[in-house]
C-alpha cells in the first residue's frame, strides 16, 4: 500500500481505480467547519485517496483513465465513521435488568436476580469464541450500516486471563471477517471480578503480572484502558497499570471522571494517553492538562442519557481550551446498549450543546486522533485510506438533526463498496 | 373482507392462506403484560387473523390445508406498530435552524433567517403535491422499516384552505401507494399563519367556515385536531373548532398541556376526544377527566427531549387512574424530526419511567384506541386485521432496551409480507 508521502496527488500516473462524482464532500480537513468541497470529486488508487477537489478542477482525461466512475446524484460524502469507544463484544444482554428496574425493582433485588455487570461477566466467561462472534456480529453490522469503517473494541468482561484473551481474539476476528478496521483495547481493569471482591490491589497484580504480558505477547491489543472511578479503580491503581502498559510498549487511555472528579485525566496526560473518556466531572485543572498535551476528550452521550446523568461535560471549556472532542457509542449492555453513531451525534448536540459540525468531527477526525490513527484515517485528504460514507442528505447538519432513520446509502472501505442500501 | 363476528375461529373451513410458526407472540391482548403466547402459531385468512394460539393446539391437518407456511426461527411477533401522532407530510427540513441555534444564534436571528414553523409553512405552500409526496415518502418508509403498519398524519403546515387540502390529499395518497393504513387528521388550527398575525379569532373563523367544510366535503380527514396552548389557540377557540367538527361528524383530538396547563384536556373529554397528546403539564383534574371518559393520553418523548422539556407527564397518575397511555413519534421538522418508534419506546422508558410492556402497548393496543380503530387493529386476536411485525429478539423487553439498531426482520400488512430485511 502506498504511504501518503509517495503519492503524486495531482498526477494520473497509471490511471485511477475509481472516481466518485456528482457529490459534495465534507472532508473534515482544514480550519472551516466540515471542510466542504461543493460539487467535488474523489479518486481512489490502491485503496487510498489519490485525488480530491472540485470536480471542475479534475485533470484532463481523468474519467477515461479511471477503472470505475461512480455518480452519486448530489449525495454527500464524509470520512468513514470511527467509533472510538465500544464494548461491543459481549454475550447476553441486560434487557431483563432494564425491565426489572422499570417495574420498580431495587438494585438489591436486581443484584439478587443476577443483574449488573456480573451477569455480563458470567455470560462472557461461559460463551465460546464462536458464540461471542455470533452475538457481537449484528452489533458490528448495525454500526457499519451507519457509516462506520473503524471501530475500537475493549475487553473487560472476562476479568480473568483466559476470558480477556478470548474477548480480544474475538475483536481481532471481527476485524478479519468484516470490512472494518478494529482497534482492540485491553481493559482488564474494568471492574473487580466477583472472586476478587475486597482485594482490588490483588486483582491489579493479576492484571499487571499475568494478563497484560499475555495480551502483549499475543499482540492482541493496540492500547490499554482502565476504569478510574470511586466504584472501580483508584488513581494509584490506574498508574500501576499505565506503567506496566508503557513497559509493554502500549499506549494508554482512560475511563475518567464519569461519576466524580478523581483527577484521573491529569494522570492520563502524564502518560501521554490517547484519550480520556466520559469526563462529565472533569474540572478546569483537568481541562487545562488535556489542552496542554493535545489529549482528546471522548464524550459518550449514550451512557449520560441511559443512566440519567445530569452533570454535563464542560463543552465550552473544551472548546475554549482547544481540547479536541470525539464522540462514540460506548456500545455496552449495561449503560449504553447503543449501535447508532447518528443518534449519539444528535444527543451530543441536544444534550451537550455540540454544533452539528463538532458532532461530525467527533466521529471522524477527532475520533481518529483518539485512536492515534489520524495520519491515515478520519479526513478526506489525498494519501489517506479511502474509507468513505455516502449520505442522502441536503446539508451535513442533517446527520445530527435527525432522530432515528438512517440516510447512509453506501459505505466504502479501502476503496471498495461494502454497504449499499 | 370478513368481519370478526363472521369468523369461526377454530375451524379450518376452506383452509387458511398462511400460517406463521416457530415464533413467540406478544399479542398485547388480555390482562398480562405483553399477552405472551410462547411457541405460538398464527393463521391468516382473507387478510385477517383466523387462528392464534399455542402451536401445540393447532387443529389437526392445519399445515396441509394452508397455502403458505412460514417458519420464523424463534423470532417474536407483535401487532404491527401504529404511530398515532405524526406530522410527517412536510417540505424542507429545519436542520439549518437546528445548526444556527447550536452555533449560538438567538431566536430573533433565527426568525430573521427565516426559521421557525413559518419556514415549513412557506415550503409546504410552495411545494407541489408531487414534491410533498416525494419528500414525505422516505419518512414513511423509515417508519415501516421499524414495524409500522398504520400511521396518523396531520395537516397543519398549509394554514390556508388550498394548502391544507393539498396536505391531506398527500396523506391519502401515501396510504394508497404504500401498504400502510393512513389516518388523516385535519389540523388547520395548528398555528396562526403569517397573514393572520394578531387576528387569531379571524383565522379560527376561516378554519371553521371554509377549511373544515371543504375537508369534510372531500372526505379528506378522519379526525380534527387543535393545538391548544398559550402560544397557539385558547380553550375557547378550541371549543369553537370542536363544535364545528362535531357538526361535520368528525371525532376530535387535542395537542394539550404541552407547555402549560390550559385545561384543554378537560374540554376535550367533554367532546369525547379520541386522545389528548403531549400532556406534560396536565394536572390531577385533567387526569381524572381522562380516566372518567377512557380518553387516551398520547405521550411524545421525542418532542420532550428535543425541546429540552423538564416537566414530565404524570405517568404514575395515569397508571393509577387507569388512563391508557399511547406513544408516537410526533414526526415533525421543528420539535421531533423522528422516524423511530423504537427510540420513542426507549425514551419513554428512560425519561418517563414507562415499563417496556407499557411502551409496547403505546405503539399497539393503546395507539389503536387513540385512533378509534381498536376493533380491527392493535392486538393479535382472531378476527383482527393481520398486521404484524416480526422481530429478531430474545424477549420483548429488548424492543425498548436498545438505543438505535433495528431488529425488525419482517412486516406483514393485511396478511402480506411488505418489508423483508
Ligand atoms: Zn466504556
Ligand atoms: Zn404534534
Amino acid at each position: 500500500m502506498q504511504m501518503p508521502s509517495e503519492i503524486n496527488h495531482n498526477s494520473l500516473t497509471g490511471g485511477w481505480d475509481a472516481l466518485w462524482l456528482d457529490c459534495h464532500l465534507a472532508t473534515m480537513a482544514g480550519p472551516k467547519p466540515y471542510g466542504i468541497i461543493a460539487d467535488g470529486a474523489l479518486a481512489v488508487k490502491d485503496g487510498r485517496i489519490a485525488w480530491i477537489g472540485p470536480a471542475a478542477e479534475l485533470p484532463a482525461g481523468a474519467e477515461k483513465r479511471t477503472g470505475v466512475v461512480h455518480r452519486l446524484n448530489n449525495a454527500w460524502v464524509t470520512p468513514g465513521f470511527i467509533d472510538c469507544h465500544t464494548h461491543l463484544v459481549y454475550a447476553g444482554n441486560r434487557a431483563h435488568e432494564f425491565e426489572l428496574r422499570l417495574n420498580g425493582a431495587t438494585y438489591e433485588e436486581i443484584a439478587r436476580a443476577g443483574g449488573g455487570i456480573v451477569s455480563t461477566v458470567k455470560a462472557v466467561r461461559a460463551a465460546s469464541e464462536e458464540e461471542l462472534v455470533a452475538q457481537s456480529t449484528p452489533r458490528l453490522r448495525a454500526l457499519q450500516s451507519e457509516g462506520v469503517t473503524t471501530v475500537e473494541i475493549k475487553s473487560g468482561y472476562g476479568l480473568e486471563t483466559a476470558s480477556e484473551l478470548k474477548m480480544l481474539r474475538v475483536a481481532r476476528r471481527l476485524g478479519q471477517d468484516h470490512p472494518v478496521t478494529v482497534h482492540a483495547t485491553f481493559l482488564g481493569a474494568h471492574a473487580q471480578p466477583p472472586e476478587f471482591q475486597g482485594r482490588s490491589d490483588a486483582y491489579i497484580d493479576l492484571v499487571i503480572e499475568e494478563m497484560l504480558p499475555a495480551v502483549a505477547a499475543a499482540n492482541l491489543a493496540n492500547a490499554v484502558d482502565v476504569f478510574c472511578e470511586n466504584i472501580a479503580f483508584s488513581v494509584a491503581q490506574t498508574e500501576r497499570v499505565f506503567k506496566a502498559a508503557v513497559d509493554c510498549g502500549l499506549p494508554v487511555k482512560l475511563h475518567a471522571e464519569q461519576l466524580s472528579d478523581q483527577k484521573g485525566a491529569i494522570l492520563a496526560t502524564r502518560y501521554d494517553a490517547l484519550s480520556v473518556d466520559h469526563v462529565e466531572y472533569i474540572q478546569p485543572d483537568g481541562v487545562a492538562a488535556l489542552a496542554d498535551r493535545g489529549t482528546v476528550a471522548v464524550l459518550l452521550p449514550g451512557a449520560f442519557y441511559f443512566i440519567h446523568e445530569t452533570q454535563k461535560p464542560p463543552v465550552k471549556g473544551f472548546r475554549q481550551a482547544g481540547v479536541p472532542m470525539a464522540l462514540a457509542t460506548d456500545c455496552n449492555p449495561g449503560t449504553s446498549p447503543c449501535t447508532s453513531p447518528l443518534l449519539m451525534m444528535n444527543m451530543a448536540c441536544v444534550n451537550f450543546g455540540l454544533t452539528p459540525a463538532e458532532a461530525l468531527a467527533g466521529f471522524t477526525t477527532n475520533a481518529a486522533h483518539a485512536l492515534g490513527i489520524a495520519a491515515d484515517f478520519g479526513t478526506l485528504e489525498a494519501g489517506k485510506q479511502a474509507d468513505l460514507a455516502v449520505w442522502d442528505i441536503q446539508t451535513p447538519a442533517e446527520l445530527a438533526y435527525r432522530l432515528g432513520g438512517n440516510p447512509c446509502s453506501k459505505v466504502i472501505k479501502t476503496g471498495e463498496i461494502v454497504v449499499n442500501r
